[in-house]
C-alpha cells in the first residue's frame, strides 16, 4: 500500500550532474542496484548525515572525506541490497575498495569518490561486485538520468521518488532536482533515508552546508514512519555552478528565493517518502499550534506520530479522540493545561478545551477519517510557536513487511 | 494471543477485604462490570496514579478522596466498560455521584468511596447503571472473591491476573494477594493499568504508600506494550491489618521481607500483563548491564523495547540483530562507545564489541528466537548500573485488535 500520486513528475536534468545505474547483483539479479552520480569539477558538495550512534562504513567514510575533500566530490557512488553496516573494521575496508577503484577509473582522488549504502544489515558488502560493475556504470553515464537513479536506490520502496523546481532570475534559470528513497526505519535525527539533490547554482561550499542543514530540518527531520532512525542515512546536495547564478549573501532576495525552493523541495520529497511508507494507507499531517517553543511542539506532534494507538485508529479510519488525548497527556510537555487543548480533524472541531466539542458528531469525524489525507491540528494555548510532522498510519501490512524483510 | 500459562493460581483472601462482582450493563450485556471492594475499618489504603496529564476524572476524584480521607478508604468501585476519561465537568460529576450513592448506602463518608474506571474513553459513564447495581454488590460481598474481581476488571484482556504470595513470622502468617488488568495502551509512568492489592498485614499509612511506590517503580514502570501511556491508571494497596503482624521500622529484616515479598508479586502481576499483551506471541526480558546510570540503562531497554522493527522481527522469530543495533545507536545516550557493546540472545552471544560476535550462528540466534520467551541481554560497558524490562512482540494480531476495539 501506499498514498498519493503514483507517478513522478519529469525530472529535470543538472548540467555538471550525470548519472548511470546499472545491475551489480548486490543482492538480487536483474535489479538496477549501483548508481553512480559523476560531478564536474566546479561542483561542490554538502552533506547530511545519520545521528545513530551505530554509523555503517559508508556513512562513516563519506563524512570523513567530504570533510578531506573539502566539498570537491567528484563521484557520489550508491549501492542498494546492502547497508554495509554492523560490519567492523571488514565493512570500512570494503567501502574504502570501492571509492579507490572508481577513483582509479576516473583519475581523481580516492576521498573524492562518497560511498553509501542502504539496504540490509549485518552482511559484509560484495564489493567486488559493485566494482566489477563500474565500468559498465562509466559508459552509462548520462545527465538525463535522474529517474533511472530514482529507481535505482530503492529497497522497500514501492515507487521512485524525486523531485524538480526551478526559478526565474533576471532572465536566468536555477534548477533544482532531488531524489530519494525510504519506506520504514524512518524517523527524524536526521532524515532517516538517502537523498541526493543538485542544482546548478553557484554556491559556496559553507553556504551550501548551511542550506542544507536548514532545509533538512524542516522537511526529512519531520517526519516519522516507525520512529526507527536508520545507521545509514544521509542526505547531499550538490552545486554544479553551472547556471553561471550565483547564490551568497550579496543578493539576500536571490538567497531568500533559492533557500525556499529548497526548502520546499526537500519537504516535497520527504512527504513523498510518508506516502510510500511501508503499509501506508494514510497520509497524516500532524500540526501542533500555540506552544510555547519548537521542543514541546515536536514533544507533543511525535508523541501523536508514533503512538502505535493512535496509528491504528488512523488505519481503521477510527476518529479516536480518545487515543489522541492520551498521546498529548503522555508527551512530556511541563505544566500542560489541558483544559485550553482544541482538537482539529481537517476543519472538524473535535475536542475544545480539554472535552469533546459540543458540536461535534462521529458522523463527521468519520468522513474525515476515512479520506487519505488527514490533517490533524492541536492547539496548545501556551505560545506562538507551531510545528508540523508528517507520518502514516499502522497497519497489519506494515507488520507483515517488517516480519519478512530482513532489514 | 497471548503467552505463558493460562490457569491462574488460587488467590488467597485477605482477612478485612471483601468483594463482590456484578453485572450492570455499563457497556456490554452479561458480563461482570462492576466490581466492589469492602475495606474494614482497620484498612489503611495507598495508591500511585498514572502520570498522564489528561487523568481521566475517577483518578482525578480517587487520588483527592485518598488524600482527603487520610487513607482511610472503606471502599473501592471499580468498574470496566467506560473509562470515564475525556468527559469533562460531567465526568468528574458523575463519579462523585457513583461514590455518593454508595457511601449513602453503607454510611460511610464520601470520600471513603475510590472510583476506578477502565475501558472506552470519551463517552458519557452511565452513572445510573452503576449506582442500580450497588445494592446487589452488597449482597454478594465475600472475602474468597478475589479470582471473580479479577475477571470483573477485564477490558481486551484474553484472562484474569493476579497472585497470593505470603510469609511466615514467627508463627504468624501475612498474605498479600493482588489482581490486575491492562493488555493494551501499556507503558510506565506509572502503572498503566488497574492493580489492587491487600494484605492483612499492619502497616502505617506513610509506609504502605513507600513500600508502594518502590514496588511499582520495578514491576508495573518497567513493562511497555505500545509505549502508551493510559489516563486512567492506578495501582492500590491495603494492608488490613487483621494478621496481627505489624511491619514497622523497628524491625528491618521484617521489613525487608515484607518489600521483597510485595515487590515480587508486582513484578509477578505486571510479567502477567506482558504475558496477555495484545496479540503477544513471544515475552521479552529486556534487560541492560553495565550502563553509568539507571537512566541510560533505560533508555536503551525502552528503545529496543517499543522498536517497531525490534518488535516485528520478534513476531518472526528473526535473530535481526541489526535492528536491535540500530535501537541502541538512536537510544540517545551521550558519548555512546558502540565498540563496547555486547548482545546476548538468552546464551547466545550475538554481538560482541560492537560487530557481529565471531562464534555465533544464524541456526543458534534462530533457534532462541523460536521460543516464547527470549531473553535480550545487552551489555554497554560503562559502569555497573542493570536494568530490566519487560515486554512483547508487534504482531499483525495487535494491528487488527486495535484497529476495530474503540479504546
Amino acid at each position: 500500500m501506499a498514498t498519493g500520486k503514483q507517478d513522478l513528475d519529469r525530472l529535470l536534468p543538472i548540467e555538471g550532474v550525470k548519472i548511470a545505474a546499472v545491475q551489480a547483483g548486490v543482492r538480487y539479479a536483474n535489479r538496477y542496484d549501483v548508481v553512480v552520480m559523476a560531478l564536474s569539477a566546479q561542483c561542490r558538495t554538502a552533506g547530511v548525515f545519520t545521528q545513530n550512534a551505530f554509523c555503517a562504513a559508508p556513512v562513516v567514510l563519506a563524512r570523513q572525506y567530504l570533510q578531506s575533500s573539502q566539498g570537491r566530490a567528484r563521484y557520489l557512488l550508491i549501492n542498494t541490497g546492502n547497508a554495509n553496516a554492523g560490519t567492523g573494521q571488514q565493512g570500512m575496508a570494503d567501502a574504502r575498495n570501492c571509492c579507490q577503484s572508481l577513483a582509479e577509473l576516473t583519475g581523481v582522488s580516492a576521498d573524492q569518490v562518497l560511498p553509501f549504502s542502504t539496504g540490509v544489515i549485518g552482511e559484509r558488502l560484495p564489493a567486488q561486485k559493485i566494482v566489477a560493475a563500474l565500468p559498465g556504470a562509466m559508459d552509462a553515464l548520462q545527465a538525463d538520468n535522474w529517474l533511472m537513479a530514482a529507481k535505482g536506490i530503492m529497497t522497500t520502496d514501492t515507487r521512485p521518488k524525486g523531485l524538480s523546481v526551478s526559478l526565474e532570475h533576471q532572465g536566468q534559470r536555477i534548477t533544482v532536482t532531488g531524489i530519494t528513497k525510504g519506506a520504514g526505519m524512518i524517523k527524524p535525527n536526521m532524515a532517516t533515508m538517502l537523498a541526493f539533490v543538485a542544482t546548478d547554482a553557484d554556491i559556496a561550499q559553507e553556504l551550501l552546508q548551511n542550506l542544507l542543514r536548514t532545509a533538512v530540518e524542516y522537511s526529512f527531520n519531520r517526519i516519522t514512519v516507525d520512529g526507527d532512525t536508520s545507521t545509514n542515512d544521509c542526505c547531499m546536495l550538490v552545486a554544479s555552478g553551472a547556471s553561471g547564478v550565483v547564490i551568497d549573501e550579496t543578493d539576500s532576495d536571490l538567497l531568500a528565493q533559492f533557500s525556499d525552493l529548497l526548502n520546499n523541495l526537500m519537504i516535497g520529497l520527504a512527504r513523498q517518502i510518508i506516502h510510500d511508507a511501508e503499509g501506508a494507507r494514510k497520509f497524516v499531517t500532524v500540526q501542533v499550534n500555540g506552544g510555547a517553543d519548537s521542543q514541546e511542539c515536536l514533544k507533543v506532534a511525535y508523541a501523536i506520530a508514533e503512538s502505535p494507538l493512535v496509528k491504528t485508529a488512523l488505519t481503521a479510519s477510527d476518529p479516536n479522540w480518545g487515543r489522541i488525548l492520551a498521546a498529548i497527556g503522555r508527551a512530556g510537555v511541563a505544566d500542560l493545561n489541558v483544559d485550553l487543548i482544541d482538537i482539529y480533524l481537517g476543519d472538524v472541531a473535535l475536542v475544545n478545551q480539554g472535552g469533546l466539542a459540543p458540536d461535534y458528531t462521529e458522523a463527521q469525524g468519520q468522513s474525515i477519517m476515512s479520506q487519505e489525507n488527514i490533517e490533524l491540528r492541536i492547539e496548545l494555548g501556551r505560545g506562538q510557536v507551531s510545528e508540523t510532522v508528517w507520518t502514516s498510519d499502522l497497519s497489519e501490512e506494515y507488520v507483515r513487511i517488517n516480519a519478512s524483510y530482513r532489514s
